[in-house]
């Protein structure tokens, strides 16, 4: 059913944070016809009148004044952040507001939005979207970020059904392949697939840049390095904020990566080549099935 | 100076291994208008007839004949099948003839050449096309692979220089930016920024799919798993060669690496997220430097 049919309609869309991530939603909700009004908070004033500037709000509002006429509010900051923002919204949060975020970690920020929102965690959706790029500010914003791209709602006890309605039609009208997943699972699942691979490339390029003959290494670098440490670009601030905030589910990826980065190691040191060849061979594998949509057509099982 | 000034020509090619990288180069000599024939020699006769099917060979020929009739022989093989070559070539190889490589690992190759040539390994000088894809076979070959992209030529003691500016032509005829690196130097370079992000990537996937909940992590990976993993895809084949050919210094990039990645899962485990932060942060900063190309312009010196 298509946000059309349902004659779904947001009045006042709040953009708490009016960077990428933010301002996508916002653009994408504009572009789909289904927001009135879009106002953007934010600690930066020249960052809410750029994006006013560019289109991606309408106008910048205070705190107060987004908790208290928003019937959607959106919430998109570095996740170590939003304690402090769900703080700010909760003494006036109106009845009718409900609260999503694009925060890539879920944990953190649903236990961050009990302790701040009391009882009125109840009207809060959490959302990750699992889209974005290295660039960042309203001027990476666009309308198309999240079409066709997944986005995982994990709804909390506390929500009601029809608040959890609210929120993924509005994902919906941005064009998400919407998914539902446990906050726990979450974690454990972008522990995973998305910050150890982040990870990994930062502390493989500061690897690379100790080396005594690194200049010659990264001149001499072509486009496998290129694709391996793309992820590398990513905003520090952010990604401090995902690792700290995912830091037990991180650990135990780590930990179970080293012994078999250790296994492997040794497997070299002592030509064991079979080992690594049976070991290449079934990781070209899956990440071949992989790029052919196999895990994504046939194995995945949406709970909702 | 370009080949059309030098009047440089090749009178028969002949390609051992018509696969992607020795394809490729004939498809580019080709197309460059400086070779009379190209013969194509392999294992698999099939392969061969593919090869001349596409236009990549104008015949096949065995080893004997291609050693007794070349003027340039380019070997393209897994590093770990180029003694073999050497030897199938070393009695008829006549004395005009000048071998070159596209093997992505060059002191085991050098080592396997003085072997199997005795004093003709001044005939070969040895290259390393820092190009490729994980596609292989003929059907993969294009003229355009070297357009723009670092060859290493790693000249040895015993070359005559007219031999090895006959090679660089040949590179250079295929639009190859030709930079020069010692051959031991060439596989410390490669390690780091070639064999390393494989190795690593390779176990990253080997990593996830060892996962219990591997099915849902696969199914929710986005693009920067896809980035990230994407060299994973390469032949099993050629890539263990590599690891074995060039085992010394992967050893040392991976006791190198180990350390980096305990300290950062120390920083993560005790909180020290200004550790984690500086980090990501400079290796945010040489990435998109990298990008911008701050590496191949400013730093990089060709000691040719």
């Amino acid at each position: 059913m298509t946000t059309e049919q349902t004659g779904f309609r947001i009045g006042t869309l709040a953009i708490v944070g009016v960077g990428l991530i933010g301002g996508s939603f916002a653009l994408a909700l504009k572009k789909a016809g289904v927001v009135n009004e879009v106002i953007g908070v934010g600690r930066r004033p020249a960052t809410l009148e750029h994006a006013q500037a560019l289109g991606v709000i309408d106008r910048a509002a205070s705190f107060e004044e987004a908790a208290g006429c928003a019937d959607l509010i959106m919430i998109s900051a570095p996740v170590g952040a939003f304690e402090a923002i769900f703080a700010a919204l909760a003494p006036n949060l109106n009845p009718r507001a409900r609260i999503t975020d694009g925060g890539s970690t879920k944990g953190n920020v649903v236990a961050a939005a009990r302790r701040a929102l009391g009882t009125k965690v109840a009207q809060f959706i959490p959302a990750h979207p699992v889209a974005g790029s290295h660039e960042s500010g309203p001027q990476a914003a666009r309308a198309d970020l999240y079409l066709n791209r997944q986005v995982v709602i994990c709804p909390l006890a506390e929500n009601q059904s029809n608040d959890v309605s609210y929120v993924r039609d509005a994902w919906l009208a941005c064009g998400a392949d919407l998914k539902t997943l446990d906050v726990t699972v979450h974690d454990e699942v972008l522990a995973s697939i998305s910050h150890l691979p982040h990870w990994l490339a930062s502390l493989y390029v500061a690897h690379v840049a100790k080396q005594s003959n690194a200049p010659t290494c990264l001149a001499m670098a072509g486009a496998g390095f290129g694709d391996f440490s793309r992820i590398a670009q990513g905003s520090e601030e952010m990604w401090r904020d995902i690792f700290a905030a995912n830091r037990e589910a991180m650990l135990r990826q780590i930990s179970d990566l080293h012994t078999l980065l250790n296994q492997a190691e040794l497997a070299l040191r002592t030509d064991n080549m079979a080992w690594i060849e049976n070991m290449l061979s079934e990781s070209a594998q899956i990440r071949r099935q992989w790029g052919e949509g196999v895990f994504s057509e046939g194995k995945w099982h949406d709970p909702a």
